[in-house]
């Protein structure tokens, strides 16, 4: 492999001649050989791009970055948002705790790419523009990596987790009021209980998923709230007069989002209890999803010896002889997928409660584990919604065999014959192993027209007063 | 032991004869030997007694109770939430998991208590009031424990938990002002940075705590969403027209919170997310506090061998021949809370996932750790507020001395002899172990009287642009 | 309330005059009003009570206690661990971190008691037995409170965990040997499945059991190492020689348990991952537990409109109106302690990881979830044996019609009449919805003879080879 | 793109033409559009590698297969385990939970690149090597994955973690050593407290090192046992006698690793508690790693304002004009992976307890975090071992001062001068800012001959007796 010498404050490093970062980039790959490379997210890189085309606007309407400088930035961050460059950021989650490593990637690509954009051939002559004075002009790893951070969760909550849950929730509406007159029986402790509809209980499951999007929203003003501006210690050193607002401006022109500038940039550098806060809603959607996955799964067991009240759709072999075996595939992709949400809730608390000083230094590990649980649920629930949701029917014989079999019912005699009587239709249906309806009439307590009329399963189903 | 004799519909049971419960309660106690008895908590009784209360309101407004019963249920709730029957409780949390046996502990010690108000004697003639019939007329353990619940967690929520973080919120924030003009070294990674003011560093905290308590007012909306009315499955079954907002309005009334009937029933049994949603703010509440505490401690290490840049209050001896030995209690035992609240936030989260069909059976569990949390948080802010936080101040000696002897100031010099002989300064210095005015001097770069109105930290501290 | 004056280096403290504690005691009392007073687990007391005892036995024998005073706190510890000073400790898990208060607590218990026993009146007169000087020398709160963890942790798993699950281990080995000829449909993805005996599927739950026990004994050696004898910093400093392996040689005589002197002080006192190991197996349990518990509720699910394959005993009255209605609450119970633990797990974890320098500060939190955890899943196995695994019957009409209806006993005739008929049968079956005998027979490619020749599900159960 | 078409028992399916795998890797790819694609770890499919040619070769020999596709299919692995085929295997984690589209993905890959080896044209002719009923035979995805699993696990722990967390123990012990007279300040509660040596402070990290390793090794038995020979349910139904056993010796031939079968393969299946039980162990190295990570940085801070007693390397810039500000880079890094590897385990605990009848459905899920917590941690240490370990050093200078300020020493007075005069000494040292030196001689309690001679910190770290 041929190399080039690139530099920093440390001396020379040499680096692939076909890449452009730089040497802080170099030692960093390394220095820490932990995992798979390349493994901080590309998410997070996209949000840097945003920051660092902000960044050189801002600076350059505050007179402090000249307009060609401020141009060939944001030509390379253009690039890198268009995927251009998405082999140029080698590195790894695991390193400076402060993503320092990372944000020198991306002032490196920009700086080198910028040399290119200008003419000039990497490794030759004086940078174009400087990957520090300029690029990182009125900024501090402390502060752009938490922006990037923020900008990458963000976008991923609202363009990727919000409208899969939503997809998702509404095939689920869609079917709750499909199923509104499905009577089917109830089920508490597992055990018979009384009647509901179908349509009933897929709306509690709506109503699960609209609660966890509104908890989801509820923090997202908090998360939209960025660093940049608190440079080094949060004090805003070294930023011209203005920076931080208009910054903020540029970035929610830029992604269209509606960012502001944090009012307290301590917090944003030494905490990052916005992302603790945001991941706790996906938490909380996690453990809907997985109530609503297990149902469903439940309720498709079978189809002979389970509960066999739903047909769900079979995308793939079940089982090579067995026909009806349509294992719940999506219930089961779905519900690994909570599992590892809950444990990232635990990786982001551990990481969020040791800020020290004025820093955090488990950023990275906090941005990879929000982006892959807003990304994965997103996904999940996408998949869930049409290789599964879509198609879920009732099985509207077993529906009301089950129905019609259950001892349950016999509440509806109360009001008619009295409780005593009716307890006793039901035990001996129970010793007997027989129907409600055998006993009630071999007992001589109702005929068979009255109990017909009186036993009506979509009666007990109510709305709610 | 003296007894007497209870029946349920599954016969006799001996109960003893001063206790006000009766058989299923008494079945309970030998069912469920887990743990030190009488685990569940008073605060679920309590909402209990204010549901129960309520139920018997709208069940005679509705027509549905006598209003002789009504009161004495009320008589009953109203001794329950004065204190006066906390022994009558003996049940543990892990018993079944809807919470059916706490349901009718409440409902026996009611009708029982009742029995005696009437002027009759417990285990004497008919029940006046009837624990199933009258004490739970239009009501489930299905839909009454988790009304319980939410009573129980919002009114620990809004009256020890946020009063809690608030008061010690204030108190931080007045110490920020007491301190704005204090400046310091910052810290990042650990390690010296540029200063910044004490009064700043609070700030963060204050942030901290206030994000924190917005994101627990976000979640009451859902915890003030009460299942009454739901009955076995959240169809309503067996309660007159329009008992669900009637009794939510008495249950408001009563207790003086914003109470509302749940708009969907079904998920108000099924799934408790209301729970995992305010307990996860909770934890973010948590992975503050154990920030602050940590940077506190941190600050106050020493005296001689550590920070020591904070001195607080000395609350006991912390060594019988050390003085200045003043550990960090305050801190360690609102980081252990901490810790706590982090863990129970995984049983909430486990108990919440696992819900099935139209029940949740982790009920007790989660309305344990919700309480235990939210409590252990209000009272270990107040603890920490008034037996440490409010005795802060700061060591200014030490303040001054590190803030001065620190290499970080050189920055100060960048403008004047550019950056190449600042860090040449810094690098002397660092070397010789003496100070950069020292050195700066030494070198011939500065005069005394330049150095002293160059470098003022105090000018590097900013006001956030 | 009556008060007498108690002293410590701080200063003069009113003491409830009926109560043994002193000074320090009742600071923290005052200091630290978190959650419920006497939160402090009285096993750690006892813990306490124990290393006491050895403690003044060994500075006896080793010439720095005379023997009056040795006898004198021996005999308060023989009380204390008889239960007779339950009410002496009032102290809460959310004080110093070290535990020091309580061990405090302990040393002015034992010192007042001492004098009384040595017929003075508290209060009065210079204490016979010093609590700093005689109870606690050659000891620091550091090294004792982690002793006292360890010795009541290591007792509550040896008398309450491992014999609660070993009891019910034994039950469902000794239900797996009766259960060996009960042939019954397995399951898999929640779908039906080629058959096994219900014998084998409860030898897996043994299996669990057997590997969890394995694991948690696998941890016992290290929690069984003692940091007694480490004083303040893990040196040792102000002990007599030889005093570290002679108090735990007493230790380990007084309990009957095989307690060591741990080879590393340094360890023992900053980090107690002795603790989070053995926490780590109870997990493990949890986990299996549950797994377990969710099985056998399933199977049991119905009686009507669930699964139905095992009758579990009827503890309580389910439903006041429906027979059969059995709710598995034993299991309920069980999962919850399950949600419990693997939370508490978390909590330890933040707990063990925090520690800084030479002392970690999470000490009672640890201990407090790991003896809870200890106890509940004890306590909660012996519950689920006695009330619902020593009862646990199949169903076995149940089982045989679920398991004779089944589509997958049709892979029995694959090498009879080949893989297509085979499938053919099994297909057509499953869209009449009729049996596999039935479409076999109808099909023409096997007699009635031959089917119930070749269909033998007992053939397909296997001994694993 | 071109395409092939590719056939299951559901049809036909498009697959791209250069791609090995087959039908129902296709649909898994469409059906499963959760997350980055290919994230099913290599190990898994290695793991898989070694198996499939292990039942090849016993299946051989057994009678069931004949030998030339025997040797077919044991070179297509092998080609596998070389890395040749890393490309083929584009499935997620999130698919179905049994892993069965992983297992068909290597069945279709060794059967078409067999296809291949024979001479022929994938998609022409039949398929020399059937991918169900050669590759897959004596096989099923039930007891196939677990195998798989165990095996990667098994060897990352071996291979990676156990050797890069023994490297950083040998290097903390050789410093341990190197360290043994370097008498510094202890630290309790962060505040100053008796004296111990750099070498004892390091013996602690090194025991806890130890012991992390013990409990890792302590749960490889569980771990080493397979589940393959239990087919779908643990029966071991359609695989010829001795296969289990024999399959086991053949993959421990080829793995170089004491693999044996599982004595009991409904456990095997069902549960997946050996998972549990390491990560277990995983979990606690973390907990150990985050405390010696912290201790080392907070040793290390500084290097003018803060504890400053340690020099770690200096691996990168810390800060353009800052000399001395070196970030302590490696432990940011570690204690990332030590949070995330505690949420792992919680993610483990959540898949591992909620198995049901014969499978759990969470394997993949597990599998992913069990390979990515020992691949961490083992990459960690190693990173941290080189990069930071093995260049730590005393900064003497400063260990002498922060020892010789502190009060602490004047506890060697006591036995000399008594209690109250030693407390005086300190007390007017604390309140003047002074020495214990100059105020003892000031007090003219002593000599300056004699403090020297009787203040000596290095006779108060002891050696354990």
């Amino acid at each position: 492999m041929s190399y080039r010498i690139e530099k920093d404050t440390m001396g020379e490093v040499k680096v692939p001649a076909d890449k452009l970062w730089g040497a802080q980039t170099e030692r960093s790959r390394n220095n820490f050989k932990i995992g798979p490379s390349a493994s901080m997210p590309l998410e997070v890189v996209y949000g840097f791009a945003y920051l660092k085309k902000s960044a050189a606007y801002t600076n350059c309407e505050l007179g402090v970055l000249d307009i060609e400088k401020r141009d060939l930035i944001a030509q390379v961050c253009d690039e890198i948002l268009e995927g251009k460059h998405d082999n140029q950021f080698p590195l790894v989650i695991w390193q400076t705790g402060s993503g320092t490593q990372s944000n020198m990637n991306v002032n490196e690509v920009i700086a080198n790419r910028a040399h290119q954009l200008a003419g000039q051939t990497i490794g030759k002559g004086e940078k174009t523009v400087q990957p520090n004075d300029d690029v990182n002009k009125s900024q501090s790893s402390n502060d752009t990596f938490p922006t990037g951070m923020h900008i990458a969760a963000y976008k991923k909550v609202v363009e990727t987790t919000i409208p899969g849950v939503k997809q998702l929730r509404d095939t689920l509406k869609k079917k709750s009021k499909d199923f509104k007159n499905v009577v089917k029986i109830g089920r508490t402790h597992l055990m018979d209980a009384t009647p509901l509809t179908l349509g009933q209980e897929l709306s509690g499951y709506v109503a699960q998923l609209d609660y966890g999007i509104k908890a989801l929203e509820n923090t997202l003003p908090h998360l939209s709230e960025l660093a940049l501006g608190g440079t080094a210690v949060g004090t805003g050193l070294n930023t011209p007069k203005g920076y931080s607002k208009r910054v903020a401006e540029y970035i929610a022109e830029f992604t269209g989002l509606p960012f502001v500038t944090a009012p307290n940039k301590f917090e944003a550098l030494a905490a990052h209890d916005a992302i603790v806060e945001t991941h706790g809603a996906l938490k909380q959607l996690a453990v809907s999803l997985n109530k609503i996955s297990n149902d469903i799964r439940l309720m498709a067991s079978g189809p002979r010896s389970g509960i066999g009240e739903l047909i769900i759709p079979a995308n793939e072999p079940g089982s090579s002889i067995m026909p009806g075996k349509v294992n719940p595939t999506q219930c089961e992709a779905l519900t690994m997928v909570c599992a590892q949400v809950i444990g990232n809730d635990v990786a982001i608390a551990v990481g969020g409660m040791q800020g020290h000083y004025e820093l955090n230094v488990f950023k990275p590990v906090m941005a990879a584990n929000i982006l892959q649980s807003a990304q994965l649920i997103g996904d999940a629930c996408v998949s869930f919604d049409e290789n599964c949701a879509v198609g879920i029917e009732p099985n509207n014989e077993v529906i009301t065999k089950l129905l019609n079999n259950s001892l349950m019912l016999v509440t509806a005699l109360n009001t008619k014959i009295g409780y005593y009587k009716a307890a006793e239709i039901a035990n001996t249906a129970h010793k007997n192993g027989t129907t409600l309806k055998e006993e009630a009439i071999n007992l001589g307590y109702v005929t068979e027209k009255e109990y017909d009329a009186w036993v009506k399963p979509e009666d007990m189903v109510g709305s709610l007063k």
